[in-house]
Order: structure tokens, then sequence, then C-alpha cells
């Protein structure tokens, strides 16, 4: 049996959780009350941060999944998206409108990603 | 390292990443403001032709994500699902109340499967 | 071509997939209109039941992803869920505003884990 890597283990998520050359991440936000493009941007900062803890980076990540408060941040969301991701390896993604778990926090981002 | 391969590479998505023997497929819509039933085939339709893409099949689906933007949808996606998927291989599905990304878009599926 | 595992299969899902060393759960529910708390730690009691068929267990999950009906859920969900989690292994964990597919649904849980 080979072990689960945990990465920053906190009372209720791992940060990052390794297994099998995949890294899976914690749903990453922003920071509350910011302007959406800030938010976006705090958010993917954090993804590549919590990648780069993992040995990897994001022209390795196999599926994303974004979730949005409101369907009126699309736009703004998927500017700071295309201009983040590595544009010869997109990963494969979802949206969806799904506030995340906090009051004022209007986006959260959850990745995984190859490690191997 | 061994490579991530990506099918379909768009601005903001690919349409497959396939990695370590798995095809992770973006999330795939019907057409806006047709009927439930009607987006809903043309999703699965989608989901097929990625999945023949990256040489699997519905019948090696792993998890399969739904959203539904009404939990009143709810019979008639389960009804053109139903027919849709391999009895003989059925996925392990979650569906939850969440919109799309995109004005008339009332369901959306998010499949990975094994592809080696 | 390794073979997908399927365990209960019912006709819309099946309760668990395995391929490649990690088992893929379905989305698992509480019982409707009871109180979160115990909305909760049904999900998971199935959650462990589901794993448990699958030969591993919640110190092995990889990834979580947590749907609440309403944000004021929160705070008694991560109660039921710092309880139930081993402290040395946390999953990685999203959790987002999104109701599960049913009537007085206010909690849905999902989750992959390792088994090899």
């Amino acid at each position: 049996m080979s072990d689960v890597i945990r990465i920053e283990k906190l009372k209720r998520t791992a940060m990052v959780s390794i297994y099998g050359g995949v890294a899976y991440v914690a749903g990453m936000c922003g920071t509350k009350d910011d302007p959406i493009r800030d938010q976006v941007r705090v958010a993917l900062e954090k993804v590549d941060r919590w990648l780069a803890s993992a040995g990897t980076d994001k022209s390795r990540i196999l599926s994303a999944t974004v979730w949005l408060s409101k369907l009126e941040h699309f736009d703004a969301m998927n500017e700071v998206w295309e201009a983040w991701i590595d544009p010869e390896n997109p990963p494969s993604r979802a949206t969806g409108i799904a506030a995340p778990a906090g009051e004022g926090l209007d986006v959260e981002v959850i990745v995984s990603a190859a490690v191997a």
C-alpha cells in the first residue's frame, strides 16, 4: 500500500493530497469583498503556490472546476483565467454558478494536476 | 515526466486532458433555451464524442458530475441519463443544483473515464 | 485494457467505481428534512460504508467536495466533518453552496480515495 502524501494539514482539509502521480488541491478562494478580478487573481496565485509545493505547475493541470457566486462574474473571471493559463496546456475546465462557502467570496478554483 | 495529452486546445480549456490512464473531459452543455431533455441529450452526445476522441467510451466513465439549473429538471435529466448509460457500467454520479455559466443553459455534465 | 470495477450498480449510478488504484464514490446525502448535523453524519456514514466496500477508508481520501443547500449550514457541517476526518490525513476539500438534487436534502459529499 503506497502512502497518500498530505501537504499542509489543517483541521478541515489538506491543502494538497498526492497519490498515483496526481496532486489534488483543495478549493482556493480570493480575499472576501475584493473586486472579482482580484479574487480570481489571488485564488490562482494560491493554486500556483500549492502546485509548486507538490513539484508541479499550472501547465500540468488535468481538471479544473471554477465556482462563481454570480453569472455576472463570468467574463471577468475568464479574462484573468485566460491570461493565467499556459496556452499550450489549457486544463479541462467546468464552470458553475455555486457560491463558495463564505460571505463575500465570489470565486473558488479546484484543480488536480499531474506530478510525475 | 510523462506528458499530459491535450485534445482540442481552446483559449480557456482543453476539451480533454489525458494522463495516467484517465481522460478528464471539460464540462459539456446542450444548446441554450432548448427543452431540458434536448439539452441533456446534446450534452451527452458531446461527452460521447470527446470520450471517443480519447479512445474510450461511456462504459468506462469513472465519475460524473451533473449540474442542473433547477431541481425541476431532475426527472427529465434522469430519463435521458438512464437511457444513455451502459446499464452494465453505470458511472459513479453526483447531481447538484448549480447553473452552468451561461444564460439559458440548464445542464452541464463533467466526466472522467478510464482510457487504458 | 484493465477493467473498471463497479460496486452496487443501480439504474443511474454505481455506488463506487474503481480504477487505477482510485475509488470514485457517488454523491452521498443524509435523510431529507433531518437537522443538518444528522444529515452530515448520515452522509459521512454512507461514505465510510462505500469506502469499506472498496477496501479503503477515510484516512485515504484524496479529494472531497461538499455541497450545502445554504451557507447557514457551514459551521454545523464543519463541526461534524472535523470530528469525522482522520486528523493525520485530512482530505483535500472544497465546499460550495449548491443544493443536492432532492427536496429537503441539505448536504451532499463526494469523495475519491486511494485503494492500492
